[in-house]
């Protein structure tokens, strides 16, 4: 019962409500009030100990990128950030670790509007699962299908610095100093891209975020959408923590393949160009065209023109 | 990428949609159209293996559990059940266990309407989260809080059956053979009072589902609403099986600290005790009156107009 309080303090305390949550926490279910000619956008990630993350990442770091991947989600949807419920399962009741994950937690829930809602703790192994509620206006959702032939492919951010980033947290790499802290973080707390997400809606033709890697990632927009795609690596967004740390090769390898950045891959028809970029102004958030959709349902790299070989130059790191 | 298909195989070939379901399992999240003057009602319940189910429970009974469990959280709301997520931890793939797993959840979900539309499966200790979604019309949730002096007090079904079914599989007791298979499935396949709870909008003061036992979750209804109840454990409905199978004192001590029965625990003012025969007749579901609302906050038991002391029947037994 003690424990039962503790972890009640940390979160039920903190769990400000939005001013469409009728009823939080504390009855059977939490009730909310959708609004008027809205869709709900409803997605669930789970991270488990040793499987998504090493028991020695800091819990603030943890409780952050928990509910920081939930909203990448809703952000390559273009959907407003709503509500959320927490499956918290945990080894043993630390009041330092829960107050650290849970102001990591609502650091990322505060600044993205997100209320919690409801959730369970239960005693296991530590795994984190969070469903997460957004809205969006019908018909106006991104998705994976829609991409056609001709639109110019984007991404938000620079590319590859959260594989970095883990690579010299575990000591795989070292780096200059100055670039350390900035990496590291761009492994523990990605922003999901949650304002350039609605800013999309109406002009892009399909959007992803990218979890996996954008060599992976893009596979599933060229599937659903049934096209192909080129893409000119020399174009690739790369931090000067990125170029700066590794040879050209290596960057294109992480900027290709390293995952978690949760930056947005999206395409946008010709048309639409112009209009792209006054939305995303808008947003403050970087973007980049990296090549072009095509017919067919290949994946293309290419560097001056000619075809860029990635599996001479250590693709496979990541697999 | 082959174990990977394979629950695809299992979970998204059944995960019939709902005519609200705009966009299901595939994308980033989930695209729902909630009703009009309609209020979502959200709940999520976590089991993990040896904390709330043991290694040998069938996988069946797990995956319909799962969803029935959350099922009971829609129903003491009054909520009719619409869409869920399902978080999956497994400690590896083995395709005897996700085929009955998923019969089992598939079996709960297509009984009461419910659209699985999104969910994450990752590896490690077994574990299943669902966060369900119903939706009750805005005003006429039931809650905790309502419940008023003078109320009456009732459950639905009979209380008790489904710690004795435990006590059974675990060896822990012996009952009569042609009883066997009752209380075992009253532990494993429960009953969420869907319709019931729908029945009681407009009808209960407050409302909650019996997963810890009677007498630890009318203590949630007491404190929410202010108010104090007086039980005569003789009303309390015991099943054949239970009375058959235990002493009087025992068949008492499962009845009110027996858990997950996942009966209905409801108040209804004595003005509404008529509407109340009318509306619950044609759920099907019995109910019983068990006592009364009082004031002040303490839970009396009696028994024949004196007060009846659990602790000297060995209520101590599931704590």
């Amino acid at each position: 019962m003690k424990e039962f309080q503790l972890i009640e303090h940390f979160f039920n305390s903190r769990a400000q409500s939005r001013r469409d949550v009728e009823l939080g926490i504390g009855d059977d279910c939490a009730l909310v009030q959708p609004a008027a000619n809205k869709s709900i956008a409803i997605s669930c990630d789970t991270l488990v100990e040793n499987v998504h993350f090493y028991p020695d990442i800091p819990p603030q770091a943890l409780g952050y990128k928990s509910l920081a991947v939930n909203l990448s989600d809703l952000a390559s949807m273009g959907a407003e950030p709503a509500w959320m419920t927490l499956a918290l399962t945990l080894p043993d009741v630390d009041e330092d670790w829960l107050k650290a994950f849970s102001t990591g937690l609502f650091d990322a829930a505060e600044y993205y509007g997100v209320s919690l809602i409801g959730g369970d703790t239960t005693r296991g192994p530590r795994s984190i699962s969070i469903t997460i509620n957004g809205q969006v206006p019908t018909g106006t959702a991104l998705t994976r299908a829609g991409a056609k032939n001709g639109d110019w492919l984007y991404v938000t951010g620079t590319l590859g610095d959260s594989a970095l980033g883990l690579d010299v947290i575990r000591g795989k790499r070292q780096v200059d100093t100055e670039y350390n802290e900035y990496l590291i973080n761009r492994h523990y707390y990605p922003s999901p891209r949650v304002l350039a997400g609605q800013a999309l809606r109406h002009l892009a033709s399909s959007a992803i975020d990218l979890s996996d890697g954008l060599a992976s990632d893009i596979k599933h927009v060229l599937k659903q959408s049934g096209v192909g795609a080129v893409i000119d690596v020399d174009l690739l967004p790369r931090s000067p923590a990125l170029t700066d740390s590794l040879s050209e090769t290596e960057a294109f390898s992480y900027a290709l393949s390293g995952g978690e950045d949760y930056e947005l891959l999206f395409t946008v028809s010709e048309a639409q160009k112009g209009a792209l970029e006054t939305a995303m102004a808008h947003t403050g958030v970087a973007f980049t065209q990296i090549g072009q959709v095509t017919s067919g349902n290949e994946l293309r790299l290419i560097r001056n023109g000619e075809r860029f070989n990635l599996t001479n130059i250590g693709f496979e790191h990541f697999s």
